[in-house]
């Protein structure tokens, strides 16, 4: 295996930081003490960390896989003592607060430390993933005294987490799901049923693993509104806070592991609950609502993932074809009858430039996303704080969505530019592809996320928060490209009227229309990120203006991407009666 | 694992046999005896001969891989039965002449059989595949003595080939090839070198490997106009005809078998040359001419398998779609507070029928590649053949890449259909994607081939070919659609003009306009692909003009797909000095 060539985009985030946080990001509550220095030298000592200690284990992770023997997983050789030195450097308290043991770091900053550690081995991350966000989970719906026996230990990352949800017959649709639980009349309940796909359900890291497991009280409506929320540990918690230990073991075990196309160093388990011991999280029946605030997180992670193992495979694929030397050259770069470095062929060249225009510009949304949820939790106004909310709540389903699709299309577009070397194992790259495929597929497939932007997001507040946004963008001050301006201006527009019209198809009563209007969704979801996208450039020009390099990326990403934005808008509105009227079999 | 679903698509190669085949196509040479119910018969034999013996053997095959050991390479379980029925059935001679003891099928039946092949098993189709293709080269190069000692046994399958191009420092720049061959003084030459990525290098499906092989003759001139063809066999072949024996084992050994992302069942391995005994193909210095000639129809191969691997992902999510319970659909199909299939949501609805109409306007495309080689090959008149072998060298590259193209982006897009499920082994699609993923990239990188396209294809003919074939079109009767026929005619003229520019582009003195020029390849191949499938669209609705399902299929292309060619076009013309001016590092 040749060595990856990886490093955390740092400068990329050092701009962002330093020209781009309001001037009172620092005001926000627990922010005071901040300042850009830190965040770079945090991103510099995590970045020497995880190219040190689990970028190494990512291959070797893929090959040899996990194992299930006896109820027993097996992590991969070197998995159990990097997660050790992962938790001993208290990586895993990073985004919690310090009254809970946390450093308080904001969210823009666990999503560049998401970035970086998805794009180094995303199986490793998965299992501090989970754990992070099932003890956001509980810190937020908890009882003291359930927070006060496992809270701590899921903090500092020595017992991991799990999001139990799916059932076999039913993922995205949670209102069909069976497992059971009833009280056992000591506060405590029996949870019964089978779950699958379950991230890190069994394995050798730590010594307890904390379920969070969706399930159904005895008389509970049927639907989404009757799924209640259980805290299920493999052993029973024994003790308080970091002297918590370990007790009886619960009846909760693997059933199976799938065999998967990638992210083989993480186990993805069938578990079987068997009158497990379980005690309630939130409300009664008001279990999906909760798990929903942890999914949101998620869903931003799930995002980084995709852009950072995208990003991966970029800078691999720019390191090769400035060694490889294949082909022949134009002028200026010809140099006579020897071959040429692939960079200098204009395909190639091309190529490389599109993915690195896109992911600056994605990095950009993901910044403003993490941005609306910092001043969402930490601003001192409800106003503010609730309009911040909202703001997130449209830019979640864009950075999950646009920032795995990219982290597919570009793991993909840099396997190419390897060419044969690119489909064997040598240089990593194909593992990227297989591992950065479930990005889009999990936490909500992409499709569900481009549904839930245009009913939820977009729907539900008449287009308001969107029309907000473009009036902002507006506002800005111009750049000093009137070829950039111009069709800035255009792209709002047509941002503007398609949403006009997607609102109008989503409220008729004609079968045929609001079945032609959904169908748009995914459509809708890539014009809405070319348009921050070309925004995102905007702005990077804005506060360059002379910077050649910054004109160039910013033509460079109007011409090849944003150009797509008045075809897609068109294509959106025409009426089509063609997907109600079609028999299945036509298909 | 669960079964595949997978049909060969005969009722859409019978309507394009019955409806679109040119009057006199069967008067060409060989085919005088042949009619549509021949075609359909042999197409309906196959279908079930590969579902019952290949299509089995596709999991497993990928499951156990093939292993090597002590210069031994063992294929996966089943394999040498499955060859052994595909070798006694006489599969193998197809498409070879009478005279040479094959069937004399032309080449839109071989396609069609290619694609059912590749859909079903890609690892077990490349043995034959490349035997095949070493075949035809031997056949169309070798000597008569050559001829008679191994061509029999190549076309019935006893004997299996290879293609010996690549070595490790080069790929496709084959100027830069070191195998050396220097004569022993009786007509064989000694041959030493090392070289890889050599599919079915080594095995233990036939008692012989015939392997074609690219080597250096001393004093050969610099780069590719010094390389020449050689025939060096795994054992020298005694005897002649149906008859021949192996004799001594030559030294030619495999090296290594590498790792890869798919197709385990087909070993790709470092063979190695060690003064191995060779003969001369064809003249001495001419052997990339020669190889060309096998390359060019192996394009035309490997298309159909991106295709046939797309279509096989595509059937199985339709009818995952069609089973699975997940979501709620809209009328007209609501069905009360249960789940509906996954068929019935408006997104899942568009993106099987995206990947339906592609294939549909694909296929054609194909038919009508192997129409022309039909021609090129058969027809009594020397101007038609000529104008047809050039017609076929226009569609190669776009075959080649538009249907490797689609093959890995349906199923890519099949596999979200079905969610976490296509991310597990169950339903075998998350291994098509990893077979399918070697198809944009061998037998010349699709990048390649858009090079190809507007090099040799478009500006040594100063676009005259192409210009050609839209006249064609516009002489061919409208369908009654106003809207296909508008756009139609838009889409030819955005073609036309998109072609000068990029002609002038081409011939430009200005270093950055070339290298801009060049660097529009691949869009333009999109662009040609895009304007040849609302053709195909346009034709099938011109031959059945009272379905509505062909109209709708039509509308549906048009407004998704062929609606992105006047973008494309801007994006060609406009001009750019981006890539030629900007540095390396800020690629």
């Amino acid at each position: 295996m040749q060595n990856s060539v990886y490093q955390t985009p740092i400068a990329q985030w050092e701009q962002l930081i330093r020209t781009f946080l309001p001037e009172d990001y620092y005001q926000l509550s627990g922010l005071e003490q901040h300042d850009p220095d830190l965040y770079l030298q945090i991103l510099t000592q995590f970045d020497a960390f995880v190219r040190e200690t689990i970028l190494p284990l990512n291959a070797s992770g893929d090959e040899e896989g996990v194992s299930l023997e006896n109820d027993v997983v097996t992590t991969p050789k070197g998995f159990k003592e990097a997660y050790q030195a992962y938790v001993e450097q208290a990586w895993p308290t990073m985004d919690f607060a310090e009254e809970d043991g946390g450093q308080g770091l904001p969210k823009i900053m666990s999503m560049a430390l998401d970035e970086s550690l998805g794009a180094c081995n995303l199986a490793f991350k998965l299992y501090t993933e989970l754990t992070r966000g099932a003890a956001h989970l509980l810190k937020a719906h908890g009882t003291d005294t359930l927070k006060a026996q496992y809270l701590p230990k899921m903090i500092s990352g020595e017992w991991t987490g799990t999001m139990c949800l799916t059932e076999s017959h039913c993922g995205t649709d949670l209102g069909l799901l069976r497992t059971k639980a009833k009280s056992n009349g000591d506060g405590s309940y029996a949870i019964s049923g089978q779950k699958i796909f379950i991230t890190s359900g069994e394995h050798d890291l730590a010594e307890n693993i904390i379920h969070m497991v969706l399930a159904r009280l005895p008389d509970a409506p049927a639907g989404v509104k009757g799924i209640s929320l259980f805290l299920v540990p493999k052993y029973i918690g024994v003790g308080e806070g970091d002297s918590a230990t370990i007790g009886d073991r619960n009846t909760v075990s693997v059933g199976n592991v799938e065999e998967k196309m990638g992210i083989h160093g993480s186990p993805t388990c069938v578990m079987n609950f068997d009158q497990a011991q379980g005690w309630l999280v939130g409300p009664e029946n008001r279990g999906l609502v909760s798990m929903f605030t942890m999914m949101n997180l998620e869903r931003l992670s799930v995002g980084m993932q995709g852009l950072g193992m995208g990003d991966h495979a970029r800078q691999q694929a720019l390191s090769y074809a400035q060694e490889r030397l294949q082909g022949r050259a134009p002028a200026p770069w010809k140099s006579g009858d020897n071959a040429d470095p692939l960079i200098h062929l204009p395909q190639v060249r091309a190529s490389l430039l599109d993915m690195r225009v896109e992911a600056d510009a994605l990095r950009f949304i993901a910044f403003e996303a993490g941005l609306a949820a910092d001043f969402a939790e930490r601003h001192s106004d409800t106003t503010t704080r609730e309009q911040q909310q909202m703001l997130l709540a449209l830019y979640t389903p864009v950075v999950k969505s646009a920032l795995t699709d990219y982290g597919l299309s570009t793991t993909l577009q840099s396997q190419q530019v390897f060419g044969g070397h690119g489909f064997i194992r040598e240089y990593g790259v194909e593992q990227l592809v297989r591992d950065v495929r479930i990005t889009p597929i999990y936490e909500g497939t992409n499709g569900v996320q481009a549904l839930d932007l245009i009913s939820r997001k977009i729907q539900q507040n008449e287009g308001k928060i969107l029309e907000n946004l473009v009036t902002d963008w507006k506002a800005e001050p111009a750049c000093n490209n009137d070829y950039i301006e111009q069709s800035f201006q255009q792209y709002c527009t047509e941002l503007t009227t398609t949403t006009a019209h997607l609102l109008d198809n989503l409220s008729s009563p004609e079968a045929s229309v609001l079945v032609d209007a959904m169908s748009m969704a995914d459509d809708f979801l890539k014009l809405l990120t070319y348009t921050l996208c070309a925004r995102a450039h905007r702005r990077l020009l804005q506060a360059n203006p002379d910077q050649q390099v910054v004109q160039q990326h910013a033509v460079w990403y109007y011409q090849r991407f944003a150009s797509q934005i008045p075809t897609l808008a068109s294509t959106i509105k025409q009426p089509s009666d063609i997907l109600a009227t079609l028999d299945d079999n036509n298909l």
